[in-house]
């Protein structure tokens, strides 16, 4: 079956700092004419750092669009054109002050691909050192680190919703196959 | 220590029929002003469909920011106000035409909590009986059935990266033990 939509044009209606927002007319498959809202967004990276007792460092930050706090692993929004991996390693170093010997990649998710561009790449991070917070002075955050069996149940008991931290975690989980080291 | 931004003023940009897009000036912490780009949505559900021999039912689907067809669970949006329970069961039958015994909650996530305002429920459905497809005339895609494992080794192998999928997968992994029931 024949599932792509052709754009016939393309409206663009908000260029922000961080977003551009368009809104195109499509021909359908079956010859109808119909019109998509996207939001186009430079994605991000997200980092799980793991220490040697399976804690993983994490990060509270107000959200904006829900009015509170929320319990995130480390991450940032990428540069255009830049490299996920460096900024990975930028942005673990200026949210929790952590350098790490290995990065493995944990692979990237499509926040949402019904109306937005926005895609985020994940590392897993090991061989922790600390050093100190880079942040920049209108950015605050508090950093703290959790068990990963407790970030577990929190993420399954709907605790934590942010996309990134389940996704990261969850991955975490099944790569480390932390379970049966910890049973 | 105090993370709260307070608005100071809201500026609608667009209303769309799915999206609206909102800039606001708000108050830092810190006593400085930023700007906060916001997109809200009225959120989604979407649902994995767990057959007797741990197959999920897939659907194929053009997503145009991406210009591509992914494989992802069944879901829809939420119209404003409805009931997410409602909305699963009725795009579950209007997608893949099946009914289900039993839906268990999976929690809800947040896209992308830093810019978004959308949220995606999730609900396992078991006890699962085909009927037919409701299809919009302007909606397109494929149903297909696939077995869990296979679905965790491409979403571990980053093949599958939309959010709601992969979230969707862990979670039921987690929560079925599917690995163990079959090992």
């Amino acid at each position: 079956m024949n599932l792509e939509e052709k754009t016939l044009s393309k409206n663009v209606i908000f260029e922000g700092r961080i977003i551009t927002v368009h809104e195109d007319e499509v021909l359908l498959p079956n010859g109808n004419i119909a019109s998509r809202e996207v939001v186009e967004h430079p994605g991000g990276v997200a980092v799980v750092a793991v220490d040697e007792e399976n804690n993983i460092y994490m990060v509270r930050q107000f959200r904006y669009p829900f009015q509170k706090v929320l319990l995130e692993i480390p991450a940032g929004k990428l540069n255009y054109g830049e490299d996920p991996f460096a900024c990975g390693v930028r942005e673990l170093k200026e949210e929790t002050g952590l350098t790490a010997e290995t990065f493995d990649y944990l692979g990237s998710f499509m926040v949402s691909p019904g109306f937005c561009g926005e895609k985020i790449h994940i590392y897993l991070a090991r061989g922790l050192s600390k050093g100190s917070m880079q942040l920049d002075p209108d950015e605050f955050l508090e950093v703290e680190k959790c068990p990963i069996n407790e970030l577990l149940a929190m993420i399954m008991d709907n605790q934590i919703e942010d996309a990134k931290t389940v996704i990261g975690v969850l991955k975490t989980f099944q790569l480390l196959n932390v379970d049966k080291k910890l049973s």
